[in-house]
């Protein structure tokens, strides 16, 4: 088994001294004309394939560009979901790619279920799934992330497991209470993986629900919290079963750099947990705005930017889109010296 | 542009004389073994794809079992997503083989992200994705559903659109408030689709965080709502905009049959929704159960069921594994009895 997650993704933030997650959200209309032009070449009368040819050719470009100076990746499903199986095959590529680079991953999926389901997308995205040729054999659960399975042969044909994405951790959503939660907590913890829960978002419209205020049990309203504030209790409790020799836990916390306010106080609910903080740069976050995320070890948090690096080569007329991979560099380099003056 | 989304449910149910759901989780290890080995004979060396052959047969069966007496299915992704690309692609098949079917179709995907991704995950299971061969192109955006634009030339290149997913509908979590709604919305509403927004779930832990009650705007206390009644009033009012000939709204809610209380108060605050209603029989749910979730007039609710349907010839020595799709049409039909009782 791997370490644990908490450690080895704090470790690799100490290695390469910051906190960077670099968000891999391939729109295909801003990927550079010259990479869509020849994965259209090669698949002309196939849209999907080309497309998601596109997109991994793209990422590949991107990761070998800040694979020495960030720690972590994320990759955004929904942007590889629309190009059908083939842009599913290109995620999981992606993720592939990332981990020969020694990159941490953080599959943004935000997925959330009943608990049955629940391991099922645990399985596939975090774990693995056993695949029997002889179907319902007694006992033997097709979905259940039995690594001592492989190879064996029952009901006359062999069984296996197979690794569907394989990332390393995967943002989940907790409106279903602990029953969604707690699957993605077995296969996680027993693979040395993690899981980000999502506390309090960075669109402009989270705080419809997310910043309600909830009664407390006497129904006075007195030292009545938010709901983002409860969710951020759950996750301290979820997570404080397991904590790291780093003293953080494998289930982090999804907290906007939007609301560095709200930061600030899950940052003391939550004392052991990572954030991954989405929203800076296009969304509208500094680095003043991401500092109350962190610990005051400088620890505890990796920050995203997505757009403003993967596509800086179009605010910067030094690059061409040829270009575009010195260009996410160059942003991602930035970025690093802006975080240095609040981390 | 295809009828009004809720128009269109409503009409299935009255001519199928049922608003019954068979839900579409094809649980590898229930599959049976007679399926699994042919699959697995057709594909000895890519297990992947072999488990992915066997559910879409193992659908097909189902399908062709009870198409003619049920209005809807709704295929859970989770299912297939654990055998990667080719599982996506035997969920897109087994989508399209409902649809010819006659089938309306509920992608049970629970899908949820900030505006921009939530766009493109709307276009990936309802919509349209346009693919351009140039890429980059000034004031075109690659994920728009400009169905205006297909076959277009452009910057050298073919721009196409694809359709990933071509559900009816869609699941949907609104933690992240209105900004994860409407991108949604807005693809549905253009398309004649619908959604279906997580309230009141079946599971368990659900009221760890949906049972919340939630202050007034006095913090008196008084008259307070629970979290999934305010969930209900945001879905009655985002559906609100446009009602079908029916009275009834394309945005509908998940309410579990394992609450029937709140689904009574539910019920109430959202006349105008359908629900949809998991949480029968496999979880608990009987009938009467069911009953406070539809209206008056018998209608604005389907209930699904899926591993008694579809895993029925597990419980019943009369079929073998052999005959699991009649089992499962027996099942259908006395579901069908039961619910004639109460609705």
């Amino acid at each position: 088994m791997q370490k644990h997650f908490a450690d080895r993704l704090m470790d690799a933030v100490k290695k390469k001294g910051n906190p960077i997650c670099v968000g891999l959200d391939p729109r295909l209309d801003k990927i550079p004309e010259f990479i869509c032009n020849e994965a259209f070449k090669k698949f002309p009368k196939d849209p999907m394939k080309a497309a998601a040819t596109a997109i991994l050719e793209f990422n590949k470009g991107i990761i070998d560009a800040v694979a020495d100076i960030v720690p972590v990746v994320k990759p955004q499903i929904a942007f590889y979901e629309c190009f059908g199986a083939p842009g599913v095959q290109a995620y999981i590529e992606t993720l592939d790619y990332a981990h020969e680079k020694d990159l941490i991953t953080i599959a943004d999926a935000k997925r959330n279920d009943i608990g049955s389901t629940a391991e099922a997308y645990a399985e596939a995205f975090l774990g693995e799934t056993s695949v029997s040729g002889g179907g319902n054999v007694a006992g033997k659960s097709g979905v259940s992330g039995g690594a001592d399975v492989a190879g064996e042969v029952s009901g006359g044909a062999t069984m296996a497991c197979v690794r569907a994405f394989d990332a390393d951790s995967i943002t989940v959503n907790g409106y279903l209470g602990s029953d969604g939660i707690k699957p993605f907590m077995k296969i996680a913890k027993g693979e040395g993986k993690g899981l980000f829960v999502l506390v309090k978002t960075s669109n402009p419209s989270s705080g419809e629900l997310q910043d309600l205020f909830v009664l407390d049990k006497n129904c006075k309203g007195e030292n009545a919290k938010t709901l983002y504030e409860i969710m951020g209790y759950y996750v301290d409790s979820w997570g404080a079963c397991d904590l790291g020799e780093s003293g953080y836990s494998f289930v982090g916390a999804v907290v906007g750099a939007t609301y560095p306010e709200q930061a600030k106080k899950l940052r003391e609910i939550m004392p052991n947990t990572i954030f991954l903080v989405p929203g800076y740069g296009a969304q509208g976050g500094g680095a003043a705005d991401v500092k109350p995320c962190f610990n005051k070890d400088g620890l505890g948090a990796v920050v995203n930017s997505s757009r403003g690096i993967i596509f800086a080569y179009e605010k910067n007329e030094k690059f061409g889109p040829e270009g575009y991979a010195e260009a996410a560099r160059e942003a991602t380099i930035m970025m690093k010296e802006d975080l240095k003056a609040v981390v």
